[in-house]
């Protein structure tokens, strides 16, 4: 699939660094070995396979030659599974030094690290609680100050004309803020696009999805959201602080900044893939905690969204971090708002307390309800299917970061019009009462004592406009302004999720269900006007907030808890897990998720919770890759270089065998070890030739190991000479020596159930007397899934 | 362990049902073959070898030998693991029948399971509501009745003198009720007893608890918790209906009942421990969400309590079974109390809700809830001690059912006086104002136009006597009678739990919890009289209730859950988890959490989370069971019936091997099959010879299996003729073909990884040639655990 250039992709940007290692001398002294099958003039492939490190087998390759031909076909993406994604190694590596290294433990020192877990804990709820409060405090400053700047220009200019003015300074202010945003993602750090969940569910799936929790990320991230809310997009600042706080999680865990080249030679221990998903998990948590007030929201959302394995202690470590984000957020903008120890605000977007006398609901009120949610599916179904259009427009035609600049200040420019025009001929004037709670009530055209409402509704940041929503006395919209308001906002947003800029697409949403739930509530209400019960259009909208969002995203029990926890009331828990439940029915039939369709879209192999339901008729034979490369257990470190530098093969686990004298047959298996630690032994030059020389030389510990993740130094950038290329490596001490195997004849589903279980990355199939046959890797499974047509199997590609 | 017969645990009344094999003639014309090592004279071990089903090894019980000498030493029961407990299978058992069903089975025939998965969960929730409905409309009518009675009596001899006969009237009365309770729960279905969690957590954890799930222990319960809880006791109706749920989704998912001998042939996919599990699963949840209207918090229980693999679907039925249960409940009971269509009431018990303007926290409250936390964990560790003691006891003393009842009575009794005597000698007179909500305000020795403030807090149900403690207007009690209710009513609380009665320790827990914190209340509000924050003593209600019950129960994501649906609000949510964490770090310092001391004195082979985290140093081959009885994939009838009779060796699983020909080596591993496998195959005599001559017999299909699901009969009851015994059978179309398999060096932690992340209950150990050395099970794993000094390794017992 070389002929489309992804630059869109989530890792497009990940081989300008890997590039570093082109230059640099490759094996000393010997020539280039060469790939055991050379693809015909493959250029690109070859490019891509050499610096990437994933498992990827040459035969497939060799299958995409014909459409070589043909560079005007652009194939399907959906159908592909991009080998380019490495998988994260939820399994401890159970070598000599670790086992070891856990004998020598004392209980003490388990206790130790336990109670480390909960301070990194801690410290994740900390920084993630901190990193909302600016995020809140920066956007509230420029998009107040913006909001002040044309307020003034608009009432300059209304009487004495020439209103286009105000639009055009209104439309420049806006753009500046999404140029300086969108530059940031598209030119430094593309992976910050977007709300970054669909990422962090990649990685809390396993797969590891380059660059996503690096700083810069974070930095790009933070600056980027902030720029989109105060540009006047149709955005919220909720999703990424889902990503922010995996970002700070991954950070502060390993206790180390690989990018300021800082160590602090702490939380050694926890430099592993297992470790850090842990923490992962957490920081996404603390994250959704932090958006929402909703720290158990934010652990099932953990849950729902990524975890496979369910652990007491970890959810409990989850649910800290959770409640310490929310609470420093909540403590340092009380002292902000100038009320401190007010702790009523926990999160980013508060709904607003529902009272509950004023808005209970009936039984007969519930039919409703579940129409309500069939509708917000339909629509979420529709926002989905048009963003997946445009997506895959974007995919194609564009890439470039200049393109992906302009397409945001086009976006930012027409959505400062479109709000101007409809404020402009909105005739929707409200009586400015006592109490009324608009920060920027726009005068306009109304009389005086009125104010606009169409203008509330754009002229606010959405999160405030959904609290207008949800709680403004009955009357306070009119239906054209709601229903006008749904429909652009409908548009706008689905224009604008997927641009290069950090934005989330909750609030967005809510606001949408919120604008047409509202608008259900006033036209129940005209049908019985003379009924008291439909009074309040206030919970209608709270519904349709729940429908659309639930319709769009389709998450269930987590976003019960959330808009529970952020409303601060659990009468409605019920008609909203109803209606959700019913949006994410009615939304599958038609189409995926928004996550999982851009999810799918960057041909990610992701693992679902089961394996499809009809493929008992599979085996592990029929799935495995086969034949394996595997070592000797002691081998010529010759061979290794030559297997680790082959780029058609780029393997990333090797089945470590004995090899029994005098026979032909292949070898029993004896361990697994891993691309990672070959490199890491080949540097240090563990080598059986040199320790007897050298015997005084320090042995190899696993904080060699530790030091070297996670970016391990590609095979290129190692020298290894003519003369070491004859030596011999002892792999016993280092190579898993209990690896998870299946038989053969072992069922996909079985097989899909003990890798994704134990979050495996690499599964040997062993025959009747523990010969490697075959190995399983994360494609290999993903790449089977139910279609229209039942089973279907993805083509792999290198896109 | 003979000499203590364990009359009180929770499967004393396993053996009656068992015994009906004990005449049968066993194995025909031939002599009963003799166990492989037969114990010197030890008749009661044989006798409860042989008719429960067990894994144990011969080795283990002849260990016990030594201490039968000295009959007067009882042992420390917490240093035993049973062995009479059985496992689940939570494991497929993927033979060639299974697989080709599913493999006939299309895409459109798994839908319909998933859908008919959906009904059964909708059927367990309104099922589960409806039998809450019940409980609660009995237990208010009943106690209504009660109270009333009561009530006129005192009034009539407040002034005339001669109160004790209204103390002897209320005596008896609450002793009749407890009566027919104790006799029921004593002599019916002692497993009815108290509030079935601990049975619960354990059957989630994977043990099978002999008839907890049975028709008959559901019905017990359901009358047993009216009973106790109209009788006064100091008890709650929520634990009860986790149990009632679990029951109720086990009979339901299995469209049939053993005890009615009904089958509807319904739901026959489901006859199996992996599909059982997951909808016990689901009725616990739902029982959950009956009990305190708190679907969410159901959901979080089934899972912090018993889940491992974390299944979104699974989660995602649980959460509907949830839903309509609360749903169910609170449509019923609006239409009961007259409001039809109110849906305000969601669970058993109300906690009345929290309006948020009145109750708001300070952060300087923090500290002071923080230490209440510490302060409930104290407590809660103390009445964990207590009644740890006092089953010891009564596992020891009062373990016939007639000393049960009586005791039962005796605290009866006690309560009544207790109370009585209370509130005679209390002189906390209130006003009785135009809003008070007391049902039966005793005027007692008070003035006209007021109230006995203790009678109130006695003369209640318990979940009444929670709310009026967390709302009642300042100053409706005193803090001599709220010092003196929580002293009286911890102690009976805590002899109370345990009695053979079916009862629940939540609600006393809240009341004992309650009743201090508001005393903390009152005083904080005395130290600092001007200050209006310390002024409703409510709060403090609430985070006491929370600190006792986290302190007794050490639940800490589900509790907060819980408590905050309960309270329809979420304002205390953050206070709450601090609470619950601190209570629980506090109360695990000094003793483990009152159902980790039941499960723990039962001496159940549980499962927790993790291995412990010193045992690195143990591998597989330390841990596993050997030798291994294995049968050959063609197998001589004769020595299966030997294997399967010898009560020495209770064996469950047997590896099935293909033994290498001209060979002494031993056979490789081509299978796993269960006793309860080969007992179907036996009785439906699938013998080798048999099918040759009888060609036109059926096939044995996967419905011969699951209809004999899941009370297999016992051996002895199989007839096998002289001549059959010659037969062979061929096991290979009934065996798993792949079990899972581990080598012997494998870590102790990473084998109890994949033994509980996969729910397995055997593992089969192989050398590097595949042959089976070992069979790793529950109790190998389950029997080392953490203590004081490191790793302890606990013995195997028969008890």
């Amino acid at each position: 699939m070389a002929n489309i250039t992804k630059k869109v992709s989530w890792s497009s940007r990940g081989d300008d660094s890997a590039l570093t290692g082109e230059g640099t001398p490759l094996l000393n002294g010997t020539e280039i070995p060469k790939p055991s099958r050379q693809l015909s003039g493959s250029g690109s492939v070859f490019r891509i396979g050499r610096f990437s490190t994933v498992d990827l087998e040459d035969d497939i390759t060799s299958e995409e030659d014909p459409i070589r031909g043909r560079p005007k076909e652009i194939p399907h993406n959906e159908k592909l599974l991009s080998l380019k994604y490495e998988s994260l190694d939820y399994d401890n590596i159970e070598n000599q030094l670790f086992l070891e290294e856990e004998r020598r433990m004392s209980h003490m020192g388990f206790r130790c690290l336990e109670i480390s877990r909960w301070v990194i804990c801690g410290l994740i709820g900390i920084l993630t609680g901190l990193i909302a409060c600016f995020i809140d405090i920066m956007v509230e400053k420029l998009a107040g100050y913006k909001y002040q700047v044309i307020k003034e220009n608009i009432e300059k200019f209304t009487e004495v004309g020439g209103l286009s003015i105000s639009l055009i300074l209104w439309a420049v202010l806006n753009c500046a803020f999404v140029l300086v945003g969108g530059i940031m993602v598209a030119f430094f750090e593309p992976i910050a696009a977007g709300s970054g969940i669909p990422q962090i569910k990649c990685y809390l799936n396993g797969v590891k999805i380059p660059r996503v929790v690096r700083l810069k990320t974070l930095v790009v991230k933070v600056f980027g959201v902030i720029c989109s809310v105060a540009g006047g997009l149709a955005v919220g600042k909720e999703g990424p602080m889902i990503h922010s706080g995996a970002v700070v999680a991954a950070g502060v865990s390993q206790g180390r900044s690989t990018s300021l080249k800082r160590d602090f030679k702490m939380f050694e221990y926890f430099r592993r893939d297992t470790e850090k998903r842990d923490f992962v998990s957490a920081g996404a948590a603390a994250g959704v905690s932090a958006a929402f007030g909703a720290p158990v929201g934010g652990v099932l959302f953990s849950l729902e969204e990524g975890a496979s394995f369910w652990n007491q202690m970890l959810t409990w470590r989850i649910f800290f971090a959770s409640m310490i984000s929310t609470f420093t957020l909540n403590f340092f903008l009380s002292i902000y708002h100038g009320k401190p120890g007010d702790l009523s605000n926990p999160g980013l977007i508060n709904f607003g307390r529902f009272e509950s006398d004023s808005v209970a609901y009936y039984y007969y009120e519930i039919p409703l309800f579940m129409c309500m949610g069939a509708l917000g599916g339909l629509l979420g179904a529709l926002f989905n299917s048009l963003n997946y259009w445009l997506t895959i427009f974007r995919i194609r035609y564009v890439h470039r970061p200049c393109l992906q600049v302009i397409e945001a200040l086009l976006v930012a420019a027409v959505t400062a019009a479109v709000s101007f025009t409809m404020i402009y001929f909105s005739n929707d004037c409200q009586p400015l009462g006592p109490e009324h709670n608009e920060e920027y009530p726009l005068q306009l055209f109304c009389a005086d004592g009125e104010y606009n409402s169409m203008a509330t509704a754009f002229f606010n940041t959405p999160e405030r406009s959904v609290r207008s929503l949800f709680h403004n006395q009955p009357g306070s919209y009119n239906p054209l302004t709601l229903g006008l308001f749904t429909l652009t906002y409908f548009f706008l947003a689905c224009w604008t999720y997927g641009l290069a800029v950090s934005a989330g697409v909750f609030i967005p949403s809510l606001l949408i269900g919120a604008a047409w739930g509202r608008l259900c509530g006033i036209l129940l209400a005209s049908f019985t006007p003379t009924s008291p019960i439909w009074a309040d259009p206030g919970k209608y909208a709270l519904i349709g907030a729940a429908a659309q969002l639930g319709g769009i995203v389709r998450m269930t029990l987590s976003l019960t808890v959330i808009m529970v926890e952020a409303t601060g009331n659990v009468t409605y828990g019920l008609p909203i897990m109803l209606v959700l439940m019913i949006a994410k029915i009615v939304g599958d039939y038609f189409e995926e998720g928004l996550y999982d369709i851009h999810i799918k879209l960057q041909s990610v192999p992701f693992l679902h919770w089961e394996a499809p339901a009809t493929s008992h008729w599979l085996t592990a034979r029929e799935v495995m890759s086969s034949p394996v490369t595997c070592f000797n257990r002691i081998e010529k470190v010759g061979t290794i270089v030559d297997v680790l530098s082959n780029t058609s093969t780029n393997h990333n686990g090797f089945p470590v065998v004995v090899q029994v004298l005098d026979s032909d047959e292949p070898a029993k298996l004896c361990g697994l070890i891993l691309r990672s630690q070959l490199i890491v032994l080949l540097k240090h030059k563990v080598f059986v030739e040199l320790a007897r020389s050298r015997l005084s030389q320090r042995k190899l510990q696993l904080k060699d190991f530790r030091d070297a993740y996670p970016r391990f130094p590609p095979i290129q950038s190692i020298h290894v000479s003519q003369d070491e290329r004859e030596c011999m490596m002892d792999l016993t001490e280092f190579m898993n020596p209990t690896p998870y195997t299946v038989p053969q004849d072992t069922s996909l589903p079985r097989v899909f159930k003990l890798f994704r279980a134990l979050g495996l990355r690499h599964l040997v199939v062993a025959d009747d007397v523990n010969r490697v046959i075959g190995l399983v890797t994360r494609k290999d499974l993903a790449r089977y899934h139910l279609g229209k047509h039942g089973l279907e199997e993805l083509q792999l590609a290198q896109t």
